[in-house]
């Protein structure tokens, strides 16, 4: 059986953890990355070629895989992609999300492609979570808690702090905050009352870190709305306990059936590597848009449109026999 | 706009959940019960008919869920009915899953019906979170653990012992055991070792507890290769403390991506009513089957074949702003 041939546009750590996950996937090969770099400087196992080649791989290429960045990347490449490939990306700034979509639509059609936007985990599997469980409960409340996890923006912020060198932010759910919304009670949180904000900040030499932690956590925006702790940490400290990029979360969602009977529908995610496991995600989701598009359908979709047989390398039949 | 017609044979405890779970959804209403019993002695808010005037309602009935048993009634029922209405059921005898279906889809075929099977929890949204979850990380292991919950046949098994008055049957999943498999080790596990058998037990007057209690813990098939608790307690207190039906589990699989990073999803339920919960799946999975034999669709699908989307009474431009 030939393979699905893969593309992937961005080689950051989303494009190099679909490298990898394309190895764990039998049925699918990488058959090229662009890059915007000049190509003999990027070291990948793949052939790499320059974006302004791209549109010569039309008939070499199943799927292409947007791993570019969702602040200017996404909003150019995702629908000139889509004119000439069908794609999958992992487009997340979720206000912009049906504008996105329009667009990408709008290309996909024109190029008889199938696109599929706002995969990976949020959005993504997290947001099946919330259609499933609500569809299922009707009556009932759901609740999103991220972390425990780096989150980029934040980490950059605190470096752009006076007298930072260097430093990591992990957002952390609040455990009692968790066990009340698993109690069933429904309640209502403050920003604060949900998550921490927790800092590993590496100060340099001399710098006055009373007045770092004060900047930090008075920092609109980003901080002041969070219990904030900032712990002080060296270099060597940084690299070796704070160098992997780890999050997950959990949605969960509590309702009531018949006669004001609980029920309670939890998923979370454990990641050791959050752009791992999303660049996971998308390249099952490649598998689906390949089957998708083969018979013929056309132009955006998302998580929502995909039943979950089509993420699978395993057949219908097996999938009823050993699955159900 | 016109409401989705829903009928339901077989008025037991699934049956009247599937009536409560209508209620619960505006797009729906209950056409009519189809009982085997005198439909005059079945007290119902709608309207109640006998199963032999079934074939009249073809033209009032868009879809039919099937809410009788496994072991007898679904067996026969689910091919019938899906010859005459759009249906869906809970079929849960695994290994008899691809015959059933078989079975299902010629009739559905036959009737230009669209027919799905076994969904519910396990089969059902179990089954769908191990097909998401081995799509995503393909290398990996895969663990379903059931409880804390009752179950009926081995709560039947303990009521069959002589000198038993009534009784109830815990299965407990072990917690030393979810734990090693949250760490992603990779455990093998005895059947002793995933769950307990916890048995709460009314004895006739004088008989001999110690002699009950010897006898269900060895009793092959049910007990026996499991750590059994058995505790007597009174009637009332069996009437007070052990009259739900409630049920639950987890579905946990650790997997790698990468350079061996590890990666965890966990999805779980903890149900106050079991049978309430597996109308409430039912009822959303009606809806998917109403819009897809709507669209011409026809034979007999699973869970599998369904996209979230298609669950939710939201529309595709809400589900993408609101929920992605």
């Amino acid at each position: 059986m030939s393979k699905i041939k893969v593309g992937i546009v961005g080689y950051g750590n989303l494009g190099k953890g679909v490298e990898m996950a394309i190895d764990q996937n039998d049925d699918m090969e990488l058959a090229a990355i662009f890059t915007r770099r000049q190509p003999d400087q990027v070291q990948a196992k793949s052939k790499v070629d320059h974006m302004s080649n791209i549109s010569k791989y039309r008939d070499d290429i199943d799927v292409m895989l947007l791993c570019g960045g969702s602040a200017t990347d996404l909003p150019e490449q995702g629908p000139e992609l889509a004119e000439l490939f069908n794609t999958v990306d992992s487009f997340d700034t979720h206000a912009k999300i049906p504008e996105y979509f329009a667009k990408v639509e709008q290309a996909a059609k024109k190029g008889d492609n199938l696109a599929l936007i706002s995969t990976g985990w949020d959005p993504g599997v997290f947001s099946l979570s919330r259609v499933l469980a609500e569809s299922i409960l009707p009556e009932g409340n759901d609740y999103t808690f991220w972390g425990k996890g780096v989150s980029q923006g934040h980490s950059d912020a605190i470096r752009r702090v006076d007298g930072v060198k260097a430093g990591v932010q992990y957002t952390v759910p609040v455990d009692s905050a968790l066990e009340k919304v698993r109690s069933g009670e429904n309640p209502e949180f403050t920003t604060r009352e949900k998550h921490l904000r927790v800092c590993y900040v590496v100060a340099d030499e001399g710098a006055d870190q009373d007045k770092i932690a004060n900047e930090i956590k008075t920092m609109p925006n980003y901080f002041a709305d969070y219990d904030t702790e900032v712990n002080f940490i060296t270099e060597e400290e940084l690299k070796a306990n704070h160098s992997g990029i780890p999050h997950g979360g959990f949605v969960i969602r509590t309702g009531k059936t018949g006669d004001n009977t609980k029920q309670k529908i939890e998923f979370s995610l454990e990641l050791g590597s959050n752009p791992e496991f999303t660049a996971s995600v998308l390249v099952c989701y490649a598998r689906a848009v390949y089957r998708l598009a083969k018979e013929g359908k056309k132009g955006a979709v998302t998580v929502f449109d995909i039943p979950y047989g089509l993420l699978s390398p395993k057949s219908p039949e097996e999938l009823r026999r050993d699955y159900l």
